[in-house]
C-alpha cells in the first residue's frame, strides 16, 4: 500500500479525536474531517498543541477530508452514522480503506450507554458496507477503545483492537494500522458480520467502568500466541 | 373503568394527530399532548374545525396532559420514546393505562422506513414498562394503522389493530377503546412482549405501501370469528 | 419459465403435505421429498387417495427430488433447515427457484411456537441464501398459511401469502404460483431480507390461534387494489 | 451461605466436565449430574481417577443432582437447555443459586460455532430465568472458558469470567465460586440482560481458535484494578 493518508470523520469527536492524537503521534498523515472546516482546523491546532509542530494533523470539512485520504475512519454517533456516510461516499475513491468505530449504543435513542441497539443488517459496520460504494475494503476497528485511554498519551493503551472485514488483505492493513498505537494489539476478528459481537461488547465495558469505578476498562483476548508482533 | 380520559402525547404529529381525530369524533375526552402548550392548543383548533365544536379536545403541554388523563397514548417518534416518556412519568398516576404506539424504524438513525431497530428490551413497549411506574398497565397498539388512514374521516379505517399487554384487564380495555374507531377491530395479542412483532410489521407495511403506491396498506387478522363484535 | 416441476423437501409434513395438496389440485406437477424414499411414496399415495388419480404427485428422497425439480419448496423444521439445504444442494440445477417457508420458532431448541429466534443472517431465508449455490432465485412464502388451512381442501385459503426475494423475477413467478393456491393473495414482500418480519408473524398468529381457540388464523393486507387479479 | 455444594448439569459433558475438575480440585463438594445415573456415576469415577479419591464427586441423574444441590450449574447444549430446566425444576429448592453456562450457539440449529442465535428472552440465562421459580438466584458465567482450558489442569486458566445476575448477592457469591477457579478472575458483569453479550462472545472466541489455529482463546478485562485479589 502507498503512504498511508487518514481521514477520522468525527475527528473532533472524543474518541476520534483519540484516535488522532495516537496515529499522528506514531507519524501518521491525519486529516481531521468535520460538519464545519472551522472546528476541522481547531482540532488540528490542538493536535499540535499537544503533540508539537512535527506531526501531521490537517483539518477539512468531511467531504474534502474522505476525498484526500486512502483510509477513511468513520468516528461518529450511531445517530449520525447513516447521514454521515451519505455525505461523503461521492468523495471516497476505489479501493479507500473505510474503517468503522461506531458502536450502536443505546444512546443514540435516548437510552443508556451500557446497553445497544440490534442493527437491522446484524452491525453497524455491515450497515456501512451496505451504503458504501467500496464494500470489500469496509472493516471495523477500535471499538473496545475508549477515548480517554486514547487521548491518555502518557500511558500505553492497554486493549486489544477486534478487526473484522470480509477481505482478508483489508483485515491484514488495518491490523497493521491498529499496531502503530503503543500498546495495542491487532487481533483477527475475521469477517465483517462478526464485528456485531465486538460493538457489543463496548456496551458491556462502558458498563464495567461504571461497577468498578474506572474510566477505561478494555480487554486483551488470551492464549494467542505470540502476544505481540 | 370510569370515563375515559385520553391524553395523546404526541398528538400533533401524523399518527398522533389521527388518533387524536378518531377518537374525538367517536366522543372521547382527549387532550392533546406536545412539547409546547401552545402548539397543542393550536393542534387542539385544528381539531374542532375539523370536527365542529362539539367534541372534546383540548391541548397542554405533555406533562400537564399526563396528569389531567387516566389513558395516555404515546405517539412520538423512537429516538424521543424515552425521553418523552422521563418528562412525564411523574406526572402519570397510578391506574393510569399507558398505551405505546411507537415504532422502532431505522428512520431513528437516519434509515430506512421500511426497516427496523432491534430494541435491547425487545420492544419499544417492553422498553416504555421498564421505565414506568406502572408496569402492569402498559400495552401496546395502533402501530399498523397509519396517519393517511386515521385521519381520511371520510373512510372507516380498514385494519385490525393487536394490542399486547401482560394484563388482560389492560388488554380487554385497550381492545373497547380500538374499536370504537370506526373500521378498527381489535385483536388481542398476547403478552407485550409480542409486541416486538407488531412493532416490525409496521416496517413492511410501509414497504408495502411504497411497492404498490398507496398510502394507506393495513392488516387484517382472518380465521378467527366473529370478524366484528 | 417452464412447465413448473415443484419439490417439496418435507413434503411428509403437515405444512409441506398441505402445499403439496394445494399445488397438486390446482394442476401442478408434485415431487414429494422426504430422507426415506419409501415415506415419500407413502405420502404420494395418500395424496392420490384423496385428490384422486388424475394429479400429478410422486415421492422421491430429498435428492432426487431437488434434482428433478425447478422449483423447490423447503418445509421443515427450522432445527433441520441448514442440514438439508446441506445435503441437497449439490442436487440443485442452475435457475432453479428455492421457496423457503420455514419459520425459526423457539420450538426449534425446546421453546414455545409463540415466540421466535434471531437468526444470525437476519431470517431463515437468508440463511439459506448464504448456502445455497443460487442466490438470486432465492425467495421466502407461504409462512403465514397454516397446514390445518391448507389441508382443509373443502375451503379456500384465507390468507394472503408474502413473497420476499432479492430478485423481482422470482418474486413474481413465486408470486403467480402462490395465486393457484384458490383463496391465497401473493403479495410483494420486497427484499428477502424482509423475510424476518414474515417469518415472526407466523408466532403471532399461533399465539392468536390460541388466545381465539381456533386453527388456522391467518392475515389479509388491506388498502392495496385489486384485492385480487 | 452454608457449604456449597454443586451441581453441575450437564456435567459429562466437555465444559460441564471441566468444571467438575476444576472446581473439586479446589476442594468442593461436586454433584455431576446426567440424564443416566450410570454415565454419571462414570464421569465421577474418571474424575476420581484424574484427581485422586480425596476429592468430593458424585454422580446423579439430574433430578437428584438438582435436588442435592445449594448451586446448581447448567451446561447443556443450547437445543437441550428449556427441556432440561423443566426436568429439574421442580426438584430445585428455594434459595438455590442457578448459574447458567449455556450459549446460544448457531450449532443448535445445524449451523456453525462461530455465530449465535437471538435467543426471545434476549440471553440464554434469561430465558432461564423467566423459567425458574428461583428467579433473583439466576445467574450467568464461565461463557467463555473453553473446556479444553478447563481440562487441562496442569495450566492455569488464562480467562476472566463475567458473572451476571440481577441480584447483587448472587453476584457475589457466583464471583466468589469462579475465583476457586486457579488463574480465573471474576469480573462483575451487572444485570442479568447483559449475559446476551457475554454469551455472543464466546462465538467470536471461537472464530479466534479457529483462526488462530489454537485450542483455548479467553478474555481478560483491563483497566481494572485490582488485577487480581
Amino acid at each position: 500500500m502507498e503512504k498511508r493518508i487518514i481521514a477520522v470523520i468525527g475527528g473532533t469527536g472524543d474518541q476520534g479525536f483519540g484516535l488522532v492524537l495516537r496515529f499522528a503521534k506514531a507519524g501518521e498523515q491525519i486529516i481531521i474531517g468535520s460538519r464545519s472546516q472551522s472546528k476541522a482546523e481547531e482540532a488540528a491546532k490542538k493536535a499540535h498543541r499537544i503533540l508539537g509542530e512535527n506531526v501531521s494533523v490537517v483539518g477539512m470539512d468531511n467531504a474534502r477530508a474522505a476525498d484526500q485520504a486512502n483510509i477513511i475512519i468513520m468516528s461518529v454517533p450511531f445517530a449520525a452514522h447513516i447521514d454521515m456516510i451519505e455525505s461523503i461516499q461521492r468523495s471516497i475513491k476505489a479501493n479507500t480503506i473505510f474503517i468503522d468505530v461506531v458502536v450502536p449504543l443505546s444512546t443514540a435513542v435516548g437510552g443508556n450507554s451500557t446497553t445497544a441497539l440490534g442493527v437491522w443488517e446484524g452491525s453497524v459496520a455491515q450497515q456501512a458496507a451496505r451504503i458504501l460504494p467500496i464494500k470489500t475494503n469496509v472493516a471495523s476497528a477500535f471499538h473496545n477503545v475508549v477515548a480517554e485511554s486514547l487521548q491518555d498519551l502518557d500511558n500505553e493503551v492497554d486493549c486489544d483492537v477486534i478487526v473484522c472485514s470480509d477481505s482478508q488483505r483489508t483485515r491484514s492493513l488495518v491490523m497493521d494500522l491498529a499496531n502503530v498505537i503503543p500498546g495495542v494489539r491487532a487481533i483477527d476478528g475475521g469477517r465483517l458480520e462478526n464485528s456485531r459481537i465486538v460493538e457489543h461488547l463496548t456496551a458491556l465495558l462502558i458498563g464495567i467502568n461504571i461497577r468498578y469505578k474506572v474510566k477505561h476498562s478494555g480487554m486483551r483476548i488470551t492464549g494467542i500466541l505470540p502476544k505481540r508482533i
